[in-house]
This record gives structure tokens, C-alpha cells and sequence, in this order.
């Protein structure tokens, strides 16, 4: 049993709340326990100077944590005048995963730029980040669907994540909250799609290691949540979703 | 009658969530019509290395907006690698707004950090920052008298603000909305305290002028306003407001 | 009786040297009292990316410091590696101000970059800045009228300011000193024209508050402190200041 | 058959050349294939804030490439005055990984820097740097044993890493070289100890996904280049490595 | 004959005003032509970190251009967040001159603070810079004798500066302005002391060669423009000058 | 006899090692005892702003040491974010002397880069940085007239760098290695062409003077020391090498 009652394969509440803000194109606040995240998707109708004329279109992502999302209030990276390490690695993974599950030429030459913004941190800030900057993508890219802008729908198929661990005790539990996540020997961060397919798997032993079989137990465990996390999205994405994954002629 | 069916001296909706996050000593959020923003406050054990040994407490702002925040999407300031001039003047301002109503001394050797994260604008982003901050650093506070840490509690007197401005018609209006604020052609921000008196008052002509009428008539307008906020303010502290401003011996 | 020997209601000395330097198209080196402040205006013919083809021209400003200006050596911004919130704060100011007296689309799509640079500093070194600094920019902006390149001349008004402030004692004083500044309760810049009316009017309480009343009376003293300037300005350009403000078809 | 000859399952030659330089307590020249990393591991008498007076000792590693390492000229990121998000990711990992098989307490207060300079490129940096850099740090480690100032040799297994992916064709295939990685629709890091074990696994898919299948297969090819490598290591640490994992009294 | 009638080995015309500003310990304004630049030196009671407790003092440099010294306005520094090659090699230059000539033992456990402001640009300003910043630290030092903070004058020896180059058409001319100095094809700056020795010599090819015989008629050119700058300088300390180079017991 | 057995006008041994890497299309690796510099020139087909258009080509060049070239590491910079004033000064010495020698008309619009990555220090890195850099620019740019890129070869004479300097016991010697350097008196870097003539002389007095007769002996004694560099240029750069200077029509 765990501090919070949960047995080790059970993930924490999650609810997606779509359409939070006003201005952007998708907007979702998610909470997966006490981790709340804004994530929003913005559409830019260019692209980054190495994609200029290929008829492509790309996924870009920004993380950011407000100071009091986390325990003891974290300096602004903006008054540091640089972006730390964490940061960029964790923006590079979401901006990754998304464009694993986006036809970027379907896309058409525009760029989505998607923004996850911690408001309040324990634990898994990026799997749930991932898992609700999807729904904000799909929000946004249906309405250019609903201006006719695109020939084809350019999201191929539904895509989330979730953090698996190794307790110091060698106990493999779903889903971590901060203090699981601060005491794990081993961590580990699984993007996936509907289809049950991998995009990302980040497993790391800090100051640790893992066996092979652990190593199957936990990418099991992690296959069991995101199953969930879907269901969620599908149902938030009830009118959008069924366009994801559409083939040509449906 | 204004867009949104207000008249001329009409603030908009306000409602102020209290703890509005787990993490932070004193939280709130904010809303002012579409404007919405979350303040925090920390207390930090320490001061600035120019007020060490001085027995007298600090309290400084700093001031963000998510990039999707706004209608266009704003770069986020830690990507360009600095903080701009606008947020500079904000966050100086709150931090001074918020020092005019503390009694330093009396706070002792620590800081009130505050921060405002505005996750929806729509005008009027810092004077409702200064209306939330105020309630969210008097939750801060308040814990620390219940813990004891202070002989008096070191807030002086309630503290709100709101903007007022002429139209280019010349009309004078109360809590201008982004529309109004972008076509104003002057717009005055005030800060009051529960006293009435002044604590900040900055007005500019946008590429314009006013009169020492239009001064007056401005000011009177947003005292007015100022009044309905600090009620706002007073239920919403309820049970910590009766320290607000109360001698030493009452 | 002030410090100094001044009454209450008194300014400071104030020299005008205009071109003071051979390279700029405007110069000025402004004394008040102790404080001097070179002030340049450069005209380079274009315009920030969101005034391109508008057919709008633009004005905008620098300010700094000598590391010695002050009692003690201050950091160069440049040695730090950013700007600071106060640099920042003036700057703008001083390019808001500025504006409000110039018709940008009779000034056609060009910029006028204000520079001032304080190589003296006693209090007052914002107002000082402005006032010399539209010397300068009139200067400036003559040179294109003789080259019979603006149909209109587009600095509509006389533009000056000066700093009021209220000390620990209660008193209402005009044009601060350095010492003056530091000890003051509230202080007050104001920017005005030619006209008598208002551009820029920033009340500040220091940890403190005023009244209604006062900010009237602060008012009042500042008007008078501006009116004699603007008589400085007009003997200084007396060429070029007959154009100013000047009708088409005068 | 792969561009180069080898069969799929085929690692680049390796060598390493030990004490590269004169000045570093440890350094390598690792060469694998055409990718070659200078790794150099420096000795410092203290530890980040973090853990003064903790016991405690930290690893930590930076990387970088000359311009001239890649094929066209990648400028500085000493000139665009920021580290890039890759380059953090990559210096993240590396750290991670040498702290894995560190016995931090052993170490004592003092800090191990890691530095991996690749001066060219083709494939595979991240992980020849760190196979590297166990060797450099190995060195350095044991120059601290001979002036017995560890009562204890705090390495506890041998660390090496290599790469795997999966072609746009399907096939997987071992220790990619730049074509390869840039063609690879599927890229896995893996790095394991000498017993076997994971202390780092990333996979991920570029606009790709992958199998379970296919993360069994990839790990498996991973597994025995990795022990290749760490035979090469042995060889190379000759003297120093009997006392690599020795337990205490042995 | 030049272009503003000097013959070849004529300097220009050299004025310095001492106690420029009021506020810093030694400031000068210096004229050279039409180049102006203010120098200012600063005592600062401690010394950089790698001289703590050695009884050492230290001499360094700072050395900047207001954005209309030259005839196209310079972008701040502070402005581009950083400072430039040309800077940096300036205030090297500078602070090396300096420390050439003062005996930091005798200085004591201090840092001369030199900057140097050029608000007028034509030619020479780091040359002017070191002359001017010479008068300055002198006057600065000897308040610190007056005060009987020393028990021997630290600085053993005059010091000045002058530039000399080689035109296009070869000819060899002194103390260059700054169209003599843009079409030069050789550029010399040689600082030296009132003894007639060298501290600094730095002859540069622009795109072109000089041979052994120009360096010593160009070396020979700069001795007797820097021997009239120095009687200038000698001038100028009056008061202070005789203590320079004094021997002890003197 | 100076510490490593040699006379006070003997160089150290030199090797240049051609075509150490793989991708730039020139590139040496140059040992002057345990200085140790990769020099790497890249040719990229356009030039800097101020010269398109012009037919010019231009000569630029970068420098940095690797954080264990020193006994003490050296922090990189660009984790401190910013390039050194060292740093600066020599790469814009690289740069000018190579320009020195090259008809940067003839080089047509195209830059060359050149690099200089010193990866093992021992005194006289710069002067070994130019006279490998030298060698590496000549066989990139001998690759562009076998393309035929070229009308006439570009580079008009070999260019060496050496350094000279006196010991505090007055003694003057050719080629410094670090314990030297620190403890020199005078310290001069001269960079000469085959012809014989000065293209750069920095002669600096570190707190210390030198007399006219000093200067001539050291420049003498960096003349002898240069020739033997060039004669070693002529040998590694064999075939490229009869185009260095040639005539058109020869």
C-alpha cells in the first residue's frame, strides 16, 4: 500500500479540463493528482528556417514551472536569463513525442507550437504534460480541419505517457508522486500510442541499476496506464477524436 | 455602454479564489472579468545582502505571463534569455505597492517573495496582480502570527488597485478590458489603501495628453473602484483581516 | 530653507549647451544643479518591424549611467550582462514622453533614437533627461525640415519635466536633489507641454502614502517648475522653436 | 550489409588511447569508427552546495564539439552565449551514468569533472564519450588510491554504452554511424555495467514508434556490443581495474 | 601636408581638464583634437579574489563609447548584453599600461579603479584613454597619501600614449584621426613611461606589412609625441606629480 | 640553459601533423613542444553583411581552449556564458594576421573560418595557433583553385608566429613554454611573413619596462625563430605550396 492509499499498479485521478483558456487555438488544464499542468497548442502558419518550402509542417514544445508550483518556491528561469538543463530535456521530449503521431506533411507548412506550464508540481510534470498536450493539439489542429484547411487529418493516432518506478525496496509502481519519484532507485518515463506502440522509453537508475526482467515488468506496467489515460482522452476528444488516425477515403 | 454592456464607471466581475495551490504559504486566484492571474507569496527566512543585520524584513514581486495568455503568442522572456522592460516596471511596482502597506520592521529579517503568473489577460493584468498579491501575502503572513514568529502583525492597511483611462472620445472609464486599454488614449493605473490615500499613480498619455481636470475626474473614478476591490478583499480574508491595521495592545 | 539654500518652491540652476558634441545631428549637455546629462538624437531612416510601410515614424530612447556619475562607482550594465529595471523604466519613459508631443506620421518613416547618458548624477536625472532631451530631438529634427524633407514639421508642442516630492517632515518641495530624493516620502515626476497639460504624472509613495490634496499641491509646484524650463527651451531654440507646434499653412 | 561492410550486429573499431594529455588526473583518446572524444576526468577538493558537509562526493560532466567535429561547421555555443538543449541532454547523461557505478559516499567530499570534447564526429558521441570517460575517470580514481585517500575504491563495475536502431527498412542494427543514426527511424542509448545490468535506456522513435518486440531485440543487440566494449576497457585499465568493484577486505 | 594642416609628425592639440566630476576620487576630461574622453579613478578598499592577503594591490580598466561618440550611432553594449573583442582588448590595454608604472605592493592590499568614457570619437581614444586615465589615477592615488593611507607613493613613473601608422602612400605620421586612421596601412600604439621605456608597443598590419626600418622610424615618431604628452601631464599634477617616482627617503 | 636544455635561442620541436580530421576541407594538428592546437579552415560561400556585394572575400577566425589544456581546468565558456577578453583578443589577432596575407578580391565572396582549438597548453598558443592555422587555410583554400573556383591563388606570402621575451634576470629568449611566460618581464608575440616583413608586433611589459635596444634584440631573435617555422611550412604544405605567392601569369 502506498502513502496514498494507491496499491503499485494503480495510477492517481486524472481529470482534462478542455478549453481552460480563451486565446488559444487548444487549451486543456490537466490534473493527474495534485499535478496540474496548462498545456495549450498555438498554430503559426510557418515554419522554422530548415523546413522553409518542403511543403512540411512541424511540432515545437516549451515546459515551464511557475516558482510556487513546486514546495519550496524555484527561481524563474527567465530572471537566471538561461533555461536549465531539465527544461530543455523535458521540452524536447514533448515536442518528440507529438511529432511521432503527426503526419507533418499532412500538416501543411505551419508550425505547432505547444506550451506546457506547470501550475502546481507532484510529480510526473512531464508525462502529464505529454498526455494533455495531445488533447490541446488535437483541439487546435480540428479547427483548421473545420476551415478546410487540410486535405487529410494530420494526427495518425492518440499518444500518452506515464512515469514507472523501482522502489528502494524493489517494489515496481505506476504512476509516482514527488516523494515516490525522489526515493525511486530506478525511473522510468513511457510515451505510447492507441495502438500500443512505443515512442519514447527513458529508463534510469539513479545512483541504480535494473535487470532486463525489471525492465519488462515496468514497460508492463507503464502499457496498463496509458491504456487508461487514452480512455480519458477519448472521451474528452469525444466530436475531434474520431478523426484521429482516419485514413484517406473514410 | 462599453462592448461588454458595462457603463462608465463599471468594474468588471472580480472573484478571488483563496489557496488556490497547495504548495505556497499564501495563494490566490484572481479573476477580473477575462483577466486572470495567480498570486502566491513566500516567505523566505532571510532578506537582501543590503538589509542583513538591519532587523527589517523585504518584500519584492516578480511578474509573468504565459505565452498563451494573450491573443498572439508572446516568447516566453527565459527563451530570449532576459526579462523585458514591461515586466521589469510591473514587478518593481507590485514590490512597492505591496512595501507602502508593511511595516518592515515588524515583518523582521525575511522576505515576502510574490510572485503573479497571469494565465489569462484581458487589461488590467498588474493592477489585478496588486489586488490578488495583497490577499495572497496576507494569508502568508497571517501564518506566521499564528506560529508566533511576530510580536505585531506587520500589514498596515488594505491595499488594492485598478486602472481607469480616457477613451479617444474623451469619455473617462473605470477598468479598462484589453480592447479599451489598446485604443485609450490616456490610462492611469492607482494604487489605494483602505484609508484612501494614494500609494502609486501613474498616468500617461499614449501619444496624448490630459488636463488637470481629466486628472481629477480620473482619480475620483478609480477611487470609487478601489473601494468595491478592498470589500472584495475583506471577505475573502475574513478571519485574517481583523489584524489588518490593528495597534499594538488591540 | 532647503540644504542648498533654496525655498520650497524653488529649482535648481539649468544650463542648456546646445550641440554640444560634433557627431549627432542633436546634442545637448543639460545641467541641473549638479546633475548633467549629454543627450543626443540620432534620425536613421527606418522604422521597428511593426511601423514597416505604415507610413508612421517612431521615437525612442536610451539611458545611462558613467559608472562615476554617482558617489559611489556603479557596475556598467554592459559588465553585468543586462539591463536593469530602473535603466529600463527611464528609458521608456523617456521615449513615451516624447511621443506624446511628435506627430509620427509627419515625421515619415524614420526613427529618432534618443540617447542620454548621465556623466553626473544629483536626483532628478530622469526629468533632467527629458528636458534636455527634447532640445536635442527638435535640433534633430530641424536638420530634416531645412532638408526639405518633412512636409509638416511634427513636434507639436514644448515638452519638459521636472521631479516634486514630499518630505519625511510633511513639506511639499520642487526639484529634488540626490540627498533630497532618498529621504523623501512620496515622489512625483511630471511630464508636461508646452499647453500645460499632462503626459506622464508618476506618484510614488516611498513606504508611505499621500493624500488627495497633496498630489494637487505636488501638482501645482511641478507645473510651475515646468513652465520655467520650457523658458529655458524656448531661448535655447530660438531658430528652430518657432516651427514647433506650427499649423499647416502658418 | 551496412555502407561500411559490417553485418548488422557488428560494432566500429574502438581503440582507446589512455593518458592523451599531460596536464588532466585522467584522459583518453577514444576513437570509435570515425567518432573521436578526447575525455578527460579532473579531481576537485569540493563538492556543489548540495552536499557540502554531507560526506559525500559528485560527478558531473560536461561535453562539447569543436565546430570542425561535423561535417559542416557548427557554430560555437561559447559565441551564441548559451549551451544548446542537446548538449545538455548529453552532459545530463553522461553525469547520470558515472554516478551509477560511483559509490559517492566512498568518494568522500570531492567532486570528479568529467570532460568529453568530440573533435569528429560521425555517430555515436554521446555514447563513446561515456565509455570513455569511465576509462579517463577510472585513472583519475585510482591516482587518489595510491595517495590512499580513499579508504575504499569507490568504483564498483565497469560502464560502457553504444547505440542501437531500427532502419527505415526495419532492420536492427548495432553502434550506428552518422548516415545511419540520421536515416534511423527508430534510436535507442543503451548503458549498462559489467554484471549486465541498465543504468540508462533511452529509446525513442524519430516520427516512428516501436514494438515491445523490437525493444527486446534492440536491448539484446545493445547488450553484446556492450559487453565487447567493456572487454576493451579491461584491457586498457589493465593495472587499475583489479581494483574496480572489489569489496572491502578483499 | 594632412588634412587638417599638421605636418607628418605633428600632434594634435591636447587639453586636460582636471576634476571633470565631482564625485570620484581623480577625474580628468582629455582632449585630443576633436577626441574627448572622460577618465575617471576610483579607490576601492579591497582587491580582486587571487589577491586576498598578499598585500598586493591592483590596477583595472573599463573602458566604453557613449552611442554618438562616433559619426553612425554604436549600439549600447549593455544593449547587446555583451561586451565586444574591441572593448575587452581596450581595457586590457589600459589596465596592463597602468599597472606597468605603479607599484602594487606600495598600494596595498586596494584596486584603482580606471574608466574611461569616450564621448567624442576621432582617433586615438584608447591612446587619449591612457593618458587621461594616468592624470586621473594619479590624483586619486595621492588623496590616499594626503590621508597617510601609504607609506610610499605607489606610482614609480610618468605614462602616456600616442598612436603612429603609415598611410597607403607609405609616409609615417603621428597621432593619427580617424580618417588617417581608417585608410592607414600600418597601426602603431606604443605606451611609455617619463624614463623614455617601453610598456607597450602593438604595430598591426590592416591587410598589409611594414618592415624592420618603418618599426624603428614608427617607434621613433611615437617617442617624441609621447614626451610632449607627458610634459603636458607634468603640467597638469602640478602639485601631485612631484611625488611620482620618488624613491623612499626622498 | 633554460629548464628543458635548451639555449635561450632555441625553439621548441615542432610537428605539423596535416589532415587530422576528416571533414573540414583544411585542418592540422601542430605541436610546439607540449602546445598542442587542432587548426581546422572552413570555406563557406558567402561573407559578413558588410561586404556582400563587394566581390570581397573576408578571413575570420575562433579560438578556445579545452578545459583540461591547462594544470588547473579551466571553466568553459560557454558555461559562463560569455567569451573571455583573452579569448577575444586572440582570435582577432588569428584573424588579422591571416588577412594580412591573403588578396581577400582574389579569395572572391566566400569567408574562411578558421579554428583553433588548442587542446593541450604550454605557453605560445597563439603564435602556434596562426602558424598552424596558416597551413590549414592554405590547403582549403588550394581546394578551391583545383575546383577552379579561383583566377588567381589568393594567398600572397607563408605567415608564422613566434614569441620572444626577457626573463627577469634580463636575459632575452625565443619561445616561451607556460613557467616561462608566467615569469617573464617582457613579453612579445611578432607574426612575420616569408618575406621577411612585421605583420603583428605585441610587445607588452607585465608591471616592467623595455628599453628601445631590448625591443630591436627581441625582434631580431623572433626573426631567426620564424624563418625555421616558415621552412617547416614549406615542407608540410610541398604541393600546395608553389601557388603561395605566385604572380598571375606565372
Amino acid at each position: 500500500m502506498r502513502q496514498d492509499g494507491r496499491t503499485a499498479d494503480m495510477g492517481r485521478p486524472v481529470t482534462i479540463e478542455r478549453d481552460y483558456l480563451i486565446h488559444p487555438e487548444g487549451s486543456v488544464l490537466i490534473s493527474v493528482g495534485n499535478t496540474k499542468v496548462i498545456c495549450t497548442a498555438t498554430i503559426e502558419e510557418r515554419v522554422p528556417p530548415f523546413l522553409r518550402g518542403s511543403g512540411q509542417g512541424w511540432v515545437t514544445a516549451e515546459y515551464s514551472m511557475l516558482p510556487r508550483a513546486t514546495g519550496q518556491r524555484t527561481q524563474r528561469e527567465s530572471s537566471r536569463g538561461k533555461v536549465g538543463g531539465r527544461t530543455m530535456e523535458i521540452q524536447r521530449l514533448i515536442g518528440r513525442a507529438m511529432r511521432a503521431v503527426v503526419d507533418l506533411e499532412a500538416l501543411g507548412e505551419r508550425t505547432v507550437w505547444i506550451d506546457c506550464d506547470v501550475i502546481q508540481a507532484d510529480g510526473g510534470t512531464r508525462t502529464a504534460s505529454i498526455t494533455g498536450a495531445f488533447v490541446a493539439m488535437s483541439i487546435a489542429v480540428s479547427k483548421l480541419t473545420s476551415k478546410k484547411e487540410l486535405k487529410k487529418f494530420p494526427i495518425r493516432d492518440y499518444l500518452a505517457a506515464i512515469s514507472v518506478g523501482k522502489t528502494e525496496e524493489g517494489v515496481l509502481i505506476l504512476d509516482l508522486d514527488y516523494p515516490e519519484d525522489s526515493a525511486a532507485a530506478v525511473d522510468m518515463n513511457v510515451v505510447m500510442t492507441g495502438a500500443g506502440e512505443f515512442v519514447e522509453l527513458q529508463g534510469t537508475g539513479e545512483e541504480a541499476t535494473f535487470t532486463r526482467q525489471e525492465m519488462n515488468d515496468l514497460v508492463e506496467l507503464a502499457e496498463s496506464g496509458i491504456q487508461r489515460l487514452i480512455g480519458i482522452q477519448r472521451e474528452v476528444l469525444a466530436d475531434v477524436g474520431t478523426q484521429i488516425g482516419r485514413k484517406e477515403g473514410e
